[in-house]
C-alpha cells in the first residue's frame, strides 16, 4: 500500500466545518491539548458530518445497521499547540471514495488562521457483527459523493 | 519534509517492551479499543521508557526541568482489532535520534503474535516555558543512544 | 462533616442550562455513557457557566489568576442510562455559597424529561501555586451571588 | 433510599489492593489528577478484582454472559491531590452484599500513607440485553461473599 505523505496544508473550500472550543478537559499538564484528544474531537466531527452533512444518522448507522467506521491508517502533523479556551475550527473533506474505504482530510485551524494540526485518515466500512470490511452501503456512498462533489 | 511511509512491520529485537491488558475503559461501543486510546497507552509506554530504560525520570523531566516531549508527526496503521481483556505487548524502538527530535517505532502485538497496530511517532524536545523546540538535553541524548544501541 | 444526602430531584427554575448530545466517544462497550464521562460533561458545563453566566472567564481564572476549582466532595445518583445520539440537557444551580467553597447541584435530563443523573458537587477555590484553599475571590463571589439570586 | 454518608476513612485489612502509578495522562492542566480519572482507575480495579480476587472473569461476565455492573450511587471525598509520578495504592472492600447490588468502599492511598480520595459506590448487576437490574448471579455472589469474608 503506497500513500502520499503530503496532507493538504489547508482545508478545501467545500469542507464540512464546525467550531470547537478547547476545553480544560482536552488539556494536559503542559496546559495544551493532549494530542490524542484531537482524534476524539475529529471523531465527534465525523459523527456530526454523518448526521448533518450526509443525513445518514450516525447512531442509526452504528447501532441499528451495525456498520462501523474503524480507522485503518492515519497520518498527522502537529504544527502549533492549542491552549485551553482557544476557539478553533475543525474541518473535514473527502480526499478519496473507495469501494470499502473513505480517505478524509481533517484540519484544526486556530482563530488567527493558522493550521494547528491536520491529518489524513482512512476509514473502512465494517460489519460490527463480523468486524470484517464490507462495501460502503449504497446510500452512504451516494450521500458522501453528493456532499463532497465527487463523481460516483 | 520527506517521510518514508513504511513503518517496520515488527518490533526490533532490542525494543523496550511492556505487557498491557486491554481494559473496559479502553473500549468503545463496538467493544474494541477506541483508536485514540492506543496513543494514550503508548504515552504511558514512553513514560515507562524514560523512567526505566533511560533512567531520566519522566516527572523530573516534565515538571522539574520543564522539558516537554510533544508529538509533531505521526503515522499509524491499524491492522487488527483489540478486545477487552486481551493481553497485548507494547514495544518502543528508536528509529532516529536527531538534534531536537526522536523518531520512535511503536507496536502493539497480540498474544497470538499478530501486530494489531504500529506507528511511527516523531517527538520534539521542547521548553515548556516557551513551547519552542530545544536541543535534546545531553543526558537524555546519551541515555537514548545508550539504551538504543545508537552511536551518538 | 455532615452532609444531607438528598440531592434535589429536579433542576431549579433558575438553573444554568446547556444542551449536549451524547457522543460515541462518551460511551462504553455496553453502548451507554461510561459514568465518569458525566463528570467530564459537567466540568465543561462549569466552564461554560464561569464564561457565560458569570462573565469571569474560565481560562483567565485558571491560567492567568492561577485559581483552581477542585472538587472535594461529590454525591451522585444514576437513575437512567443515556445512549449514543441522545439529546440531553445539562443544568447547574448553586445550592450554597460558602467562604471558600461552592456547592453545586447538577442534573442531566433526557429529552423525554426524565432525570438521567444528578449530583451534588462541592468545589473549593484553591491557589494553584500552593494547592491550598483560598477565599472565593470577591469578583467571582459577587458574580455567583448575582447569577444565582443568592444574597451575599 | 437512605445512605449513611460516612465513608470509612481507611481501607479495611482484608481489602483487595493494587499499586498504581499516576500517569501524565491522568493529570489536568493543574498538574494533578483530574478527578474523573479516579473513577477510571477504580473501574480498572473492579476489573482486576473480578478477574483475580473473584475468579469470575470480567470480560466473560460483560461480553459472554452480558451482565453489566453499572453504578447507581456514588459518594466521594477528595482529601489530598495526587501528582504525576506518584505511586499510590488503590483498594476495594465490600461494605454490603445486597440482592441485586453491591456496595463498595474504594480508597486511593499515597505512599506516605495519607488517603487521597475515598468513595462509596453502589453497583447493580444488570442484564445488558434489557438494561434492567437482575439478581446477582449465584456464582458471582458466592465469590464475593467468599473473597470478602461476608456470610451469605
Amino acid at each position: 500500500m503506497v500513500h502520499s505523505t503530503t496532507i493538504p496544508k489547508l482545508p478545501c473550500a467545500t469542507a464540512f466545518r464546525r467550531p470547537r472550543q478547547i476545553r480544560f478537559t482536552d488539556c494536559d499538564p503542559a496546559g495544551i491539548v493532549f494530542y490524542p484528544q484531537y482524534f476524539v474531537m475529529f471523531n465527534d466531527l465525523v459523527e456530526d458530518w454523518v448526521d448533518n452533512a450526509l443525513g445518514i444518522g450516525y447512531r442509526k448507522l452504528i447501532i441499528d445497521r451495525r456498520v462501523g467506521l474503524p480507522t485503518v491508517r492515519l497520518e498527522a502533523d502537529f504544527r502549533a499547540v492549542s491552549h485551553m479556551g482557544d476557539a478553533v475550527t475543525l474541518s473535514l473533506a473527502v480526499e478519496r471514495l473507495g469501494g470499502r474505504s473513505v480517505t478524509l482530510n481533517l484540519h484544526c485551524q486556530g482563530a488567527e488562521g493558522a493550521i494547528r494540526m491536520h491529518m489524513r485518515q482512512v476509514i473502512v466500512t465494517t460489519s460490527l457483527a463480523t468486524l470484517h470490511a464490507i462495501d460502503i452501503p449504497p446510500d452512504l456512498r451516494a450521500a458522501i459523493a453528493h456532499a463532497s462533489g465527487i463523481a460516483d
